[in-house]
């Protein structure tokens, strides 16, 4: 029986944003009626080559239909420098979970950054207001392409103010979206004074404080990933209406690890987790809201409701390789 | 960057067990030094579809070569008769420990059994006799074949007695083998009398009594793999001196597990893990011992050292099909 195998221009070709936007809303909403298994992420820490890996396997169930897989992703940041590799790569195997026949592998490293944006766009879609037209990007590495590509999607955004200390990184993000955005470098405070805002950096320091944030704005926090980062100031996160994915993982290494782990936030200004505010159970943005931030951690289910749409838009497309891995004769 | 994607067939052909047995007792030794990291298996449980998924993920460093990666297998009872699929199938991502490049995806499948069955021969070489030429097989399933393959690599047998209620698979079992081997059908009692026999049935009674085993046999219990199996009467594991793989594995789902749950079996009777035998920290058989009981669950580390095997000789023969899954530049 053969699987289908997706490379990442692949996967960049086929997870198109339109349909993973609303397969990560579905994975939220699952999450909230307790219809996904998510096993906690397991590593394996390698000290001696200063890296890590982490499985993350899930299923979901959207009614509709259901999906599982795991993505299987390290984090080596020596790998740039010593062996001119990525930090970062991902290998997802998606299942069909009625017989657990592998239907797709595909490139995990593309899918992350796709389910990443679409997570982003689910939270500014129910918390930024409705006519947000400014999006500020503080951070323009590889991982903040993907914002405004999905952020796009939800809102009517004409212009982008990005800021990097890394004045090539600037250059390039210009270079891709001057065709479609009004797109100017700026400072943190210029980039945090928007409609809507992405900060997707590995700073350990807050380097957006309250000053900078506009009386309205809606920000993704979408950088912190392990214990000890933290991109807002806490002031930020004190007097904003504070959305989370997942209490254990965002606790632990997501943007208000340090300041929960201090006590200086506590459980009850925690607003929502996201399935919430997408299933109803509790309204997003409301006309008495200031400040909105979402702390993305990036859960497992996102991976899986993300290979699916992609998974399904290459097969009608007649995309990728087929290879037969498994006998099933 | 090319990941290698390696077929059942490919597999078969490459994991020879002349490889596959002494990495995979190179793992067993690593596990004992400590030199491993195995998460616990994590499921995820489909009561909708009778059906399971489970990660084994796990490193392991031998000392003058290391290996990484991760399992992705299932167990759906119902396949072969709804779906006409196999029951278990899975899939193995082989990675660099130095970079986590992924190097090889592989048939699982074949992969497992190749690793079972040199289990199975690692713990024979160390606990059967040593002249042992005969070869009892309980349960002539596709699990089976590996066993005899992988037992005569390190005794020399010249004789099987195959036990299974279909007959079907009794005759395929023959005549599979019956060009290499003194191969016949026989009771379980003609088979559990032979030097070496190997249990690889998914009972939950148990079929073999301590009247049916020989004076010296040593058995390797392989078919136990959940709570509630069992293949060998309670008085033959009372008898044995009794080996497992790993404690916690074996007291969950192994072959004690339930004369454990009772207390039949307790702690002081486990004589060693197979790691402390192979590192030489306790012996194997030795002139006083009669039966002997190797209790195998199966290790993700084993996964790992035989993927590790596999992939060097496929790549050493050029085999396989090259594939740009992750876009590294």
């Amino acid at each position: 029986m053969s699987v289908l195998l997706l490379s990442s221009e692949d996967v960049e070709t086929h997870a198109r944003m339109t349909d993973v936007i609303p397969a990560v809303e579905e994975a939220f909403a699952a999450y909230e009626r307790g219809s996904v298994q998510m096993p906690a992420k397991s590593y394996i820490e390698l000290e001696r080559y200063n890296g890590d890996f982490r499985s993350m396997p899930a299923y979901m169930d959207a009614g509709d239909w259901d999906a599982a897989g795991i993505k299987w992703v390290n984090v080596h940041p020596d790998n740039p420098e010593k062996h001119d590799l990525p930090t970062v790569m991902g290998t997802m195997i998606y299942s069909d979970p009625e017989t657990a026949l592998p239907l797709s592998i595909m490139d995990g490293t593309a899918l992350t950054m796709q389910r990443t944006g679409a997570a982003a766009a689910v939270a500014t879609d129910h918390l930024a207001i409705e006519d947000a037209s400014t999006l500020g990007i503080v951070g323009a590495g590889i991982q903040s392409y993907t914002q405004v590509e999905a952020i796009a999607e939800v809102r009517p955004i004409t212009e982008i103010v990005v800021s990097d200390l890394d004045e090539d990184r600037i250059a390039r993000f210009i270079d891709h979206f001057e065709d479609d955005f009004d797109v100017r470098a700026g400072s943190i405070a210029e980039a945090a004074s928007c409609d809507v805002l992405s900060t997707v950096t590995p700073v350990r320091e807050p380097i957006v404080s309250l000053d900078d944030v506009g009386e309205h704005t809606h920000i993704n926090a979408m950088g912190a990933d392990a214990a000890g980062k933290q991109e807002l100031e806490t002031a930020v996160l004190e007097a904003a209406k504070l959305t989370i994915d997942d209490h254990a993982q965002t606790t632990h290494s997501g943007e208000i690890n340090v300041p929960y782990g201090r006590g200086e936030i506590e459980d009850p200004h925690i607003y929502a987790e996201i399935g919430e505010i997408v299933a109803g159970a509790k309204p997003g943005r409301t006309d008495d809201d200031g400040i909105t931030v979402f702390d993305s951690t990036g859960l497992a289910i996102q991976d899986v409701a993300a290979a699916r749409v992609t998974y399904e838009a290459a097969n009608d497309a007649d995309a990728g390789t087929t290879f037969d891995l498994i006998d099933t004769s």
